[in-house]
């Protein structure tokens, strides 16, 4: 029945022999690898002004120049990792660079970076993605949380179900966003080149007030802010070996075209959020008041919100690629729980992503579906692992020495300079908002890798068998007691059973109520097929303290040799009358697993009616 | 670890020889059998004035001449029971006696009657004992049905850890209740004799309103109502081995008391009702009223209230003693699942006490705790059982003749005629309110009843042993199918074990991961002890199911042999190791569970570290 309800669910299981890989070329490639990059320009603007909001109008011009800096920092980040991309043709993954250049441990560091990362990726893209909607349906607003865990819910079904990186299915939701972006801006710019009167969301009277001045501290806390506009970044190389040969050299272009796009639209979006008087509303995103300024709230503008809505949960979509890839790489190298690496039905790592689910569908209830209060947990993660993988690179580099190893090496060594500045930044600058959770975080989650491995090492070698394992008498006798709860069918079958296991076999009888005795005796006389019967009283009408006593004691008797326990039980026809009869077999069967050095066995008796 | 948990909360178990009686003194026997019906006036003066509220002033009237005639039926049933008393000094309970002299079915209708009218005991009297509460404490008066919850809660777990019908528990709250009721009574008399005036409820220049006229069906609502009163009476005949010698007589003369007590305070309370000019109100029960107008709201007011809330919750107690009595002799009978009849580790059947537990609190939340709600369904029960034991007593007269059995003969009759009447009474003028419920549920419980009993005989049948199973061949023999799902330290153990159990031993691998196998066949040979492995394919990665399909094939090939499933499993050292290990052997382990003719066996190997 199970099985049945799966199959409707999941519909039929894949063999082995289908996992194949679809080649894109690079117009499909950059929707599918680009898209959680892209996304983040629909919260990036916003962060950045949040942070400043409390200084008034110089929010505006101050934001200029943060986007800038951001741009600027997006670009070294890029060169960077088209170094990673044309060195691991396979597939540069940071936790393999930083494991393969830099060690296990700065692996795992990055590997935890990674994990967490990818679950907040699901949490703030489908949060903001929820703010796209109840900007453009404000009565939605309060279900925030709710709808949240919906579309986590709709994403994961759909991995589960087995839906693949598609191109087509990204191409266009991720296209439609691009175009309609920069429509907007380029719409915008003209009306404001050609002065024609803006439809500004603070009216130029209206005063925008300052609560404290311009300060060093706001201006990095809005930067750290505007940083989860990089977040996304490495997702090209991670997926080199799905692009068109020459793989390498495709990825590369793909990721300058993606960095492009990525900065243009956040240096067009913040100018505009500047030129239109945008500050961040609780209800209305930043990009739905510039989208809703510039073209007014008409077809156009639902166009922009549905787009936006869409890239961000395909934004979610990624990581739901990325998590179970890497968690059942980390499985492989044994510092993961095994389960996370057995393929599903439909070939996916069906376990990587129902803790991928649970995990960010916890954040978006305990952060009430607030993109605000989660990005400050967000960009940490990214930029260690920006860092590690970077500083790999370098040691890489002075390594291997290859041609050209000097300009590389100063490339990737200002890349992980810039963003390790970039990660204390962040951490320091939102530590209190929340990022000290994801500094706890990923040294618990390293520990917890380290005792996993180490579980599993040991484990490897109590049970590795040497040629002293075959020394020793090999056959071994064993003795079977026969639980007896009353005389019956099922109990001759057991009986006939149990002499088959052991010529030691014996019935074991407690005594509840001992005016039923006698005739237990009586009926062993005739039925008991000649086993000796043992009788225990139980003044206390416990079962399963009396047959643990005798069988520590058996055990005691004769060393060296094995006690089965035969459990007869029977099988009734109907479910409900299963419930007619006493669990106490149940309640034995789990103690006597807890006790060592006996084997149970269930006898079964089905009854016909 | 459960263990200690068990222990703390319920203390260590009684041995089964302390199963011991205690004999109570008639003035101690009161309290303990008569709290529940006593306990009623609480309640029953407010259901009639309810009923008759539409009529407006004409109520009070009306109210004092259907409390006589409640007090009269009292009397009927009293001079009844003393009859079954005297006739069952083992013990009358109207399961028994129906079940002795009407034949078994309509023995069933008065068990079900019976534990429909245990549970409502609890629902109503913790229901109304939160009303005196909340009556005294207003505040409180919108946590009514948690209160209930809380009470019921308690009361299951006093008896969970073996709390008995000890007379100096009952004592004192039953006759503070009686005595602050008669002083209530006799102080309200004396005023209205002596012309003090009155502090009454609602103030005489004010007008009650009237929006129908008084009815006949209006008067048999309110009757119905008010016989509620009534419930409990049967208390002392299922009581009568608690007595002291000699025990009927002793019994039959507490009924008496009982009844003239119970009879005087409802008339008295009805009556001050009356002259207090008291009308139920929706937060504070009539009682109150009345105890508030003689008194003020002064410590005697309280006492009342606290003494009010005391006895009800005694009464609750009392079903449950009343039911888990009374599932026990129907699962002795094989009416009632066999779990019903466990002594627990207390001396008492604790599944009872839960089962009336959770159906209580059922009720509770449903009704919102709400008295009033639950009242329509309460009395049906009652009645039917009054009816069948007394038809029931009717019948004995008739076959045994004894001395004066006319008389007995006439008095019985009088009872079973006049309660019956009742009951059709009760379910007609309550039938939409909720009656429908008991007049549904008892003929279905009556079925479940049947059922139960049916599958217990069938199954007797069927498991009954013959000289004809001791024929044919005795000797079995057996096949023992390993489980290997790597060569590992405990896969030699299993085969050693496995070799004892069979001379015909093999082997079983699944093939999940082809490139694995060939490792698998060379490790086997070396470590196999010889026995032979045989090695499935499976494209989908499925275990269960090529396990499931060979050993089918295997019970085939060899009829009239039993197949012995040896799961080799490995115990960790720590909890969380658990967690890092697939689970296939568990879901394995399920599937086999309910494979047919398959003997499952887990030879545990135990990890050190």
């Amino acid at each position: 029945m199970l099985a049945v309800f799966r199959r409707l669910l999941f519909g039929a299981p894949l063999p082995t022999s289908r996992q194949i890989h679809e080649r894109l070329p690079k117009f499909l490639a950059l929707p599918v690898f680009a898209s959680d990059a892209l996304s983040s320009v629909a919260y990036a603007t916003e962060e950045i002004l949040l942070a400043l909001s409390v200084v008034g109008a110089a929010a505006w011009g101050a934001a200029q120049g943060i986007a800038a800096a951001i741009a600027a920092l997006l670009a070294i980040v890029a060169a960077s990792y088209r170094q990673t991309i044309l060195a691991y043709p396979a597939g540069g993954g940071s936790y393999t660079v930083t494991k393969e250049n830099l060690g296990v441990y700065p692996g795992l560091v990055a590997a935890a970076s990674l994990l967490t990362d990818y679950v907040l990726t699901v949490a703030v893209s489908v949060a903001a993605g929820v703010a796209a909607i109840t900007s453009a349906y404000p009565q939605l607003v309060h279900e925030k949380a709710l709808l949240g865990v919906l579309f986590v819910g709709l994403v994961a079904f759909a991995n589960l179900r087995g839906v693949r990186e598609s191109g087509w299915l990204f191409a266009p939701p991720t296209y439609v966003f691009i175009g309609t972006l920069y429509l907007t801006i380029a719409v915008g710019l003209f009306k404001v080149i050609t002065r024609t009167p803006l439809d500004h969301a603070i009216p130029p009277g209206h005063p925008v007030v300052a609560s404290q001045p311009l300060s060093l501290f706001l201006v990095l806390r809005a930067f750290a802010g505007g940083c989860s506009a990089m977040t996304g970044t490495e997702a090209v190389a991670n997926g080199i070996p799905a692009f068109r040969p020459p793989e390498s050299r495709n990825a590369a272009t793909t990721l300058t075209w993606m960095a492009a796009i990525l900065g243009s639209l956040f240096l067009g979006l913040t100018f505009l959020a500047h030129v239109y008087r945008v500050m961040p509303a609780p209800h209305e995103t930043v990009v739905s008041q510039i989208a809703r300024g510039v073209f007014g709230r008409g077809w156009f503008y639902y166009v922009t919100q549905y787009a936006t809505a869409a890239i961000l949960i395909l934004a979610a979509n990624t990581a739901f690629q990325d998590f179970p890839r890497l968690s059942s790489i980390l499985a492989r190298d044994r510092f993961a729980p095994r389960q996370l690496g057995n393929l599903g039905d439909k070939l996916v790592y069906s376990n990587g992503i129902v803790v991928l689910a649970a995990a960010a569908m916890g954040l978006i209830v305990m952060f009430h579906g607030d993109t605000h209060h989660l990005i400050p947990l967000y960009a940490v993660g990214v930029f260690v692992t920006f860092t590690l993988s970077q500083t790999g690179m370098v040691v890489r580099h002075l390594r291997l020495r290859e041609s050209g190893w000097r300009v590389h090496c100063v490339i990737n060594g200002v890349g992980a300079f810039a963003t390790g500045i970039v990660a204390l930044v962040i951490a320091g600058a939102k530590f209190a908002h929340g990022a000290w959770m994801v500094v706890l975080f990923i040294p618990s989650l390293v520990f917890v890798f380290h005792k996993i491995h180490q579980h599993y090492i040991e484990l490897g070698n109590q049970l590795r068998l040497t040629e002293a394992d075959l020394a020793g008498p090999m056959e071994l006798t064993s003795t079977a007691v026969v639980l007896v709860a009353g005389i019956h069918k099922g109990i001759v079958r057991a009986l006939r059973y149990a002499r088959t296991l052991s010529p030691d076999c014996r019935g074991l009888y407690i005594e509840i109520d001992p005016s039923e005795t006698p005739l237990i005796r009586d009926r062993w006389e005739k039925f008991g097929l000649g086993v000796p019967l043992v009788i225990l009283e139980s003044p206390y009408r416990s079962l399963v303290g009396p047959v643990i006593r005798y069988l520590e004691e058996a055990k005691r008797e004769r060393r060296d040799q094995v006690v089965t326990v035969v459990l007869p039980e029977f099988v009734p026809k109907k479910w409900w009358h299963k419930m007619l009869h006493n669990q106490s077999g149940l309640f034995l069967k789990l103690a006597l697993l807890l006790t060592r050095d006996i084997v149970v066995t269930n006898a079964r008796y089905y009854v016909e009616k």
